[in-house]
């Protein structure tokens, strides 16, 4: 009694979510996990919480922000490799025209991620996307990407951090990319962004100087059931709580969801066509390539106990620049 | 005048070590860089500090820990297929001739490795190390492992730690098997340490419930120029302390020396056939094939400024249980 009326006295941590179940599920698994003697009580440093960051975190329709990004590279590829203005897909690229563009086969997209994510130094990649996150824009809100965090997910990450949980970034976009505006964007350090990961290769500069270089060799390709397996490499404990929005979070949920104890597991479902994107194709909604969630992926979710958040019942704002 | 003050005034942080010049680079190091208004320092969040564990934190001879765990665990694994009985280079190991098995070529070796550290589930992987860790023993001292870990490299953890520094292991060694103990041992949590890392798999138990299985997949070589990129992978940011024993550090040392600002990089010399070992070929001491620190290397840090520390003259004691 003392502890939850204590909760209802105190400050509300999640002030942009409606009262309903998805709130609900996160205040009592935080307080059953963080309240000393508590049966499900988690010590402190087995408090880890992963969270999916495209549809999860922030906006990731027409098109992931990574995407978006070596597309808007091509340019300055081509610019320094003049080779390449002939030869597709690059050719294509530099039309502009994004309707011709979102169609690109994946086997000619991965020339375009290839040329624009390997090859340079990590000093090199770091400075060109942080160069281009200051400058681009969403083309439906015109913000920068950055401003296209889901404020009631930004208030899940404080809170939990608030009461001692690590939180990590599990997502399928590229490591190092991530990395340059995790800090900034969701208050999440280096070490703790898993994502899909590149090797990299030692080498000298001309002076002795020490760098790497960035290369196409695959290490992990966190999706799916990379999710987990990343989670084991980076992180090497299982997750209490764990955040995503499509059927390429399936396994960290079940992974996350198998552990002994108390366990938060939730999807993000986009049902909010006027306020951001609607998608599914569960529940009826539109299909999409982009971040699917299927009815398979919410009828486990709800055989397993998953929370499904309603982007449109259970957020009463969606960005911080909302009304 | 005051900072030096103080510090002469404090307890001192590290009593197990012998006043030189290994000591005072550690003490100015952590001064320079945790001292508001230092033109040194390092904010929070930039305290990274990286530490190879076999040599640099734990007795590596006559032969690494975790290669004795293999070796040690033949018996059952044979067991569990009687068919290897019989079968080099299994036969030969259980024998339990150290002297035989200590020639082993590398090929044969890597046999065992494989038998003995992939093909599990991640859990049993977990309980066998710390079944093992229990019970054996290191041959000449008659002690657990990780009674074996140097003292003085504990004071520097701990100080490091106190002043704000994240304390990483970066070794060779199995991530896998180096996590199980590492929390205990040195206060390093798994996601603090990186190490020589395989693939996993996802999959699920009959009742539905996921497991990941270790597979002889190798993602990361954490030794020489892995070790940076590994420090890439899992970290994302450049340390600013690197400790360790061997050529295989060398990467590790430059690439931390590299980077602006302070920068502490210090190798444990072996020095000290009394108390533990002598082993070189630096220094005309004797040539080993576990943890060679060749002169070359030594050469390097006395041209890039990293410190040799002398086990024989910089430590008073080497572990808790001396006198
Ligand atoms: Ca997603
Ligand atoms: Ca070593």
């Amino acid at each position: 009694f003392l502890a939850s009326h204590f909760t209802i006295q105190a400050q509300d941590p999640l002030p942009s979510w409606n009262d309903g179940p998805a709130k609900q599920a996160i205040v009592e698994f935080v307080q059953k996990t963080t309240t000393e003697g508590s049966p499900q009580f988690v010590p402190l440093t087995d408090r880890i919480a992963t969270f999916d960051q495209d549809g999860t975190l922030w906006v990731e329709h027409p098109m992931y922000s990574q995407v978006m990004y070596c597309l808007e590279q091509v340019p300055a590829v081509v610019k320094a490799k003049p080779e390449l203005k002939n030869v597709e897909p690059f050719k294509m690229v530099l039309t502009g025209d994004f309707a011709v563009i979102a169609k690109l086969p994946k086997k000619e997209l991965i020339k375009i991620l290839e040329a624009t994510l390997t090859g340079m130094s990590v000093e090199q990649f770091q400075a060109d996307v942080k160069k281009w996150l200051a400058t681009a824009k969403h083309h439906r809100w015109q913000r920068p990407y950055n401003d296209l965090t889901y404020l009631p997910m930004q208030e899940v990450l404080e809170y939990l951090r608030a009461n001692g949980y690590k939180t990590y970034i599990v997502t399928g976009g590229g490591q190092d990319f991530v990395r340059v505006y995790a800090k900034q964007t969701y208050g999440i350090p280096t070490e703790q962004v898993v994502g899909t990961a590149g090797g990299t290769k030692y080498g000298y500069e001309k002076d002795g100087k020490p760098f790497l270089t960035k290369e196409p060799r695959l290490l992990l390709n966190d999706d799916k059931a990379g999710k987990p397996e990343g989670i084991h490499l980076m992180i090497g404990r299982r997750p209490h709580a764990a955040f995503g929005n499509s059927d390429g979070d399936r396994q960290m949920l079940e992974y996350t969801k198998a552990g002994d104890g108390a366990r938060l597991c939730m999807l993000v479902f986009h049902d909010d066509a006027d306020r951001e994107y609607a998608y599914g194709p569960a529940q009826g909604l539109p299909a999409t390539k982009v971040g699917a969630f299927t009815q398979a992926l919410y009828d486990e979710a709800q055989k397993d106990g998953w929370t499904v958040i309603s982007m449109k019942n259970d957020w009463k704002r969606i960005f911080s620049f909302d009304e």
